[in-house]
């Protein structure tokens, strides 16, 4: 099972399915979670920030990684980032009691200063165990908390349980680049570099040293089948299909409402039987569901995946 | 049981004390409540941001919640801000059905327009029940939501179970003016103000048009003894015991830092047994605890609950 | 001369290109400006955030916006944000004189509720002059400040000199549509639309209602063709174009280091002679340089303009 | 002239007079100046955040540095803080060719990680030039940039020319003790620290290792007083003309409307004409004026300088 120093490959970050009455929908979740492992995903990441983690209750969260893991037959990850370290420990010591991989932590939104930022991952590993492996979240745009390359190395130094950055800075290219040369200098000790920020940039990241995708883009077939083409050294076809999919990728990476194109996009493909999320949340007006259609017909010309 | 458009008087914010190895002090928190009463206070507010709540897990609120109000004697008011409506659903169904008089929301923290924070409060009441009576929180300082009189007076005016306003802003004075004369006017229909930010203005809110004091100053027999005073029309008195207070309260009032010194002053006073803030937290320095030891025999010169 | 509230069409967000030395590059500026005018612009926007307006000192911007004025024979648009209005007053006054067609003003940064920006706004038509045209900035992203769809139509009412918006949420779709439907159904007054965000969402935006662009890609030649496609009803070709010009489009509108793409591919366009921007300023690694030609050479596949 | 590594004692913020019209009060200025001057001032520091200089036009700026470093007979130093480096460098220029001591530099407001803050000074010790003395002004409640002791201190390592810290962190007396620390230590060397945040903690900065005060607050040559009280070690008699001037400087120091409390002060005391700020910016509401006469009539029992 792999999740550690060494992971190549596409970890998709999985929505969490809701039926019309606002509760978690499980069927679609295994549907979901059934068709990552068959589309050919290393791993499979939960209860993120796209899996609206914040709006679930603590049952919800336990009760969704166990089924999830129990399921999955890939390396699952929780994330278990939480407003206190109370709720962080809980459900990282059940979700891997439940079998999991391991988890994902981002910063707390307050956090400033880089001393702030490595004390507030000193406190991260002692709540979910010096053992258990880990992924670090830089997602700026989001958290509003920057991690520069020296916070980022340090961490990396200090807890030799942070297994994997989950890098979707923006820009982020440069700061791929300098993690990269500082493993390969042997500045640094080697950890695997996943990207996201919604698949914007994986045209260009393999080619700056990230090891593949975490990301919930609602093709993660695609994604698989990028990372395969960049592994493959085909250069120019990995940059055909990313072209045929950045119309769609870019639409979906709107904040706010880009969870919502792809829960539509997603529910559109089989894959989830309702596209509502959870409350508060964005809807995908008349307008936006005909632009979503006629990506999709354009799409459909390069990619059979598309057509729907 | 005074928790209601009409209600005058203290609430304190109570802390949540823990022993030292982070469980929850929950004897400290029985004597805690129970001074609360005894010295003479309208009702007692709980898990708030300076109850550290955002550290707590869901069941050690509920547990909490449950133990306050069965013993408390008075009103109590539970705070049930959650980074989703679903946590926010369940700890206010819960406190109401334990016997809460009411509970607390504060915006969340993401929210900037004025359509955001009133369709936010929309949900939160669809939330907690339009029939549970509620204290609306206005604390931009540490919440980073701004909420304009138009704002504050339109959220009462489509809900009419928001019984409160407790007014925190920074500065504030010329907010409570400006809501006191809409309902003097009759523009706007009767709440409660109650105000907070540690009681920096205390001694001025009163004559503004506040009906009280929500907050978690180490000497709430203070507070009480103030609002005695205001009510009974004795400025100059008022402004006596304020000002021989107001090193200190300038003192706990500091971010961060400031619960660390509250807690060290009420386990000073006997109050709680232990002083710690649950991890992650700031502690009180062995210099501060002199400052803060200087200040309290400054302050006994004029108030003996100060000679400890 | 078109800046009102009919204007339709191209308005490219000119640099403001430097010499080695930081010195401004009027030679550069002269030629941008004739290229901007010969490729079919409707006008031509000056000292805006990516022309490094707060980087310049005040009699700078006052030559650099006489210079262009005089020479472009095109309406000439002046940014004239600045941390006070009395340099705003300076400015815009002067602009005028020169023979601007009008000016752009955005919000300040430290505004959040409604009732600040209404008054800001009050302040900044006082201080440009109420029968100076201008465009309301809507750029949330880099401003942090957010304005609703009722705050935009607000200030719409209150000042008849606002004939433009430049709209640059992300997302806004929505809000485009939102404010169209007003004017539509007459109940706001018409204004013009242009759209910028680096151009991200130019392939909807017309249909949601804008009337034209207003930003700064490196390619406003293909801009100007874009909107001709999207009056002429030719969407399928429209889209072609778009798609085509989409990577390059999302590589250059990264935050930070996006305005030193934007000048690298001017200069490799001939269009201006040194591509750094003036200090602070990130540079364009050499990475960054490899995958800028190379996504170059797959535009030029597909429109000869990019065959440098 | 004292402004340099050794420095104590008082330096205050001169706000900037204006005149009905929004034009500079250059008579109230002179005055205010004398006054500085005379009631035993180490120096004096304008253009300021409470100089309100970001509302000045450049000229502006200069004739207010020139006529001030003429007059005032004790050290000045000038805020050339600003949006860009271009007219930070010409402003510093100026300053120091009319001969002031010094300037003072702010981080701008977007600089979050340590990275980014050094790289910040290193510029704009370039643009002030190598050998021109200046002070760091730490003042994250107002800047929004949180500098941690770390980065103080690599800032006071890399730069031989920074003389002094303006430190008004909020909490900030762990932060002078720790630096204070590191140059007793040796580990650092020698600076400057005056405190500020209006004086709100003025009573226990001295003890923490502070050398005095750059403040603003009304009652100027209270701060001068208080300062010898200190150096003599009357630390009684120090807390008692604090703690009698506590409720004043509380007052006034009112995130927005405290410079407009603190010009209505200085007014009264006959030091300027016209306590107005140039727009925008708050008034003094008739009921704050009544507030202001009874905090100072209670502060005159205790201050014959506040009978006014």
């Amino acid at each position: 099972m792999s999740f550690n120093t060494q992971t190549t490959g596409v970890y998709p970050i999985a929505p969490t399915p809701f039926l019309p009455d606002g509760s978690v929908d499980y069927d679609s979740l295994d549907r979901l979670i059934d068709f990552y492992r068959e589309c050919g995903s290393t791993g499979v990441t939960i209860l993120g920030i796209m899996g609206e983690a914040a709006k679930l209750e603590a049952e919800e969260a336990r009760t969704i990684a166990r089924r999830v893991i129990d399921r999955a037959g890939i390396p699952v990850v929780v994330g278990v980032s939480a407003p206190g370290f109370a709720a962080m420990r809980t459900l990282a010591r059940d979700a891997m009691e439940f079998g999991a991989a391991g988890v994902m932590v981002a910063p707390a939104p307050h956090l400033r200063t880089d001393e702030q930022i490595l004390a507030y991952f000193e406190q991260a590993v002692d709540s979910i165990g010096a053992d258990t492996p880990w992924a670090l979240q830089d997602y700026p745009l989001t958290l509003t908390v920057q991690m520069s390359v020296p916070v980022i190395a340090e961490i990396m130094r200090r807890h030799p349980s942070c297994v994997m950055l989950k890098e979707e800075d923006w820009p982020g290219l440069e700061k791929i680049s300098a993690l990269r040369k500082m493993i390969d200098d042997e500045k640094l000790r080697r950890f695997s570099i996943l990207t996201a920020n919604g698949g914007l940039f994986l045209d260009f990241e393999a080619g700056r040293g990230s090891d593949g995708a975490m990301t919930g883009y609602a093709f993660p077939d695609m994604l698989v089948e990028l990372h395969r083409l960049h592994e493959n050294g085909e250069k120019d076809a990995a940059h055909d299909l990313f072209d045929a999919h950045l119309p769609l990728i870019r639409y979906e990476q709107q904040p706010g409402v880009g969870l919502a194109v792809r829960k539509h996009v997603l529910r559109r493909r089989g894959l989830i039987a309702h596209d509502g999320l959870r409350r508060p949340g964005p809807k995908v007006s008349a307008a936006a569901q005909e632009e979503i259609a006629y990506l999709l017909t354009r799409l459909a010309r390069k990619d059979a995946r598309a057509a729907l």
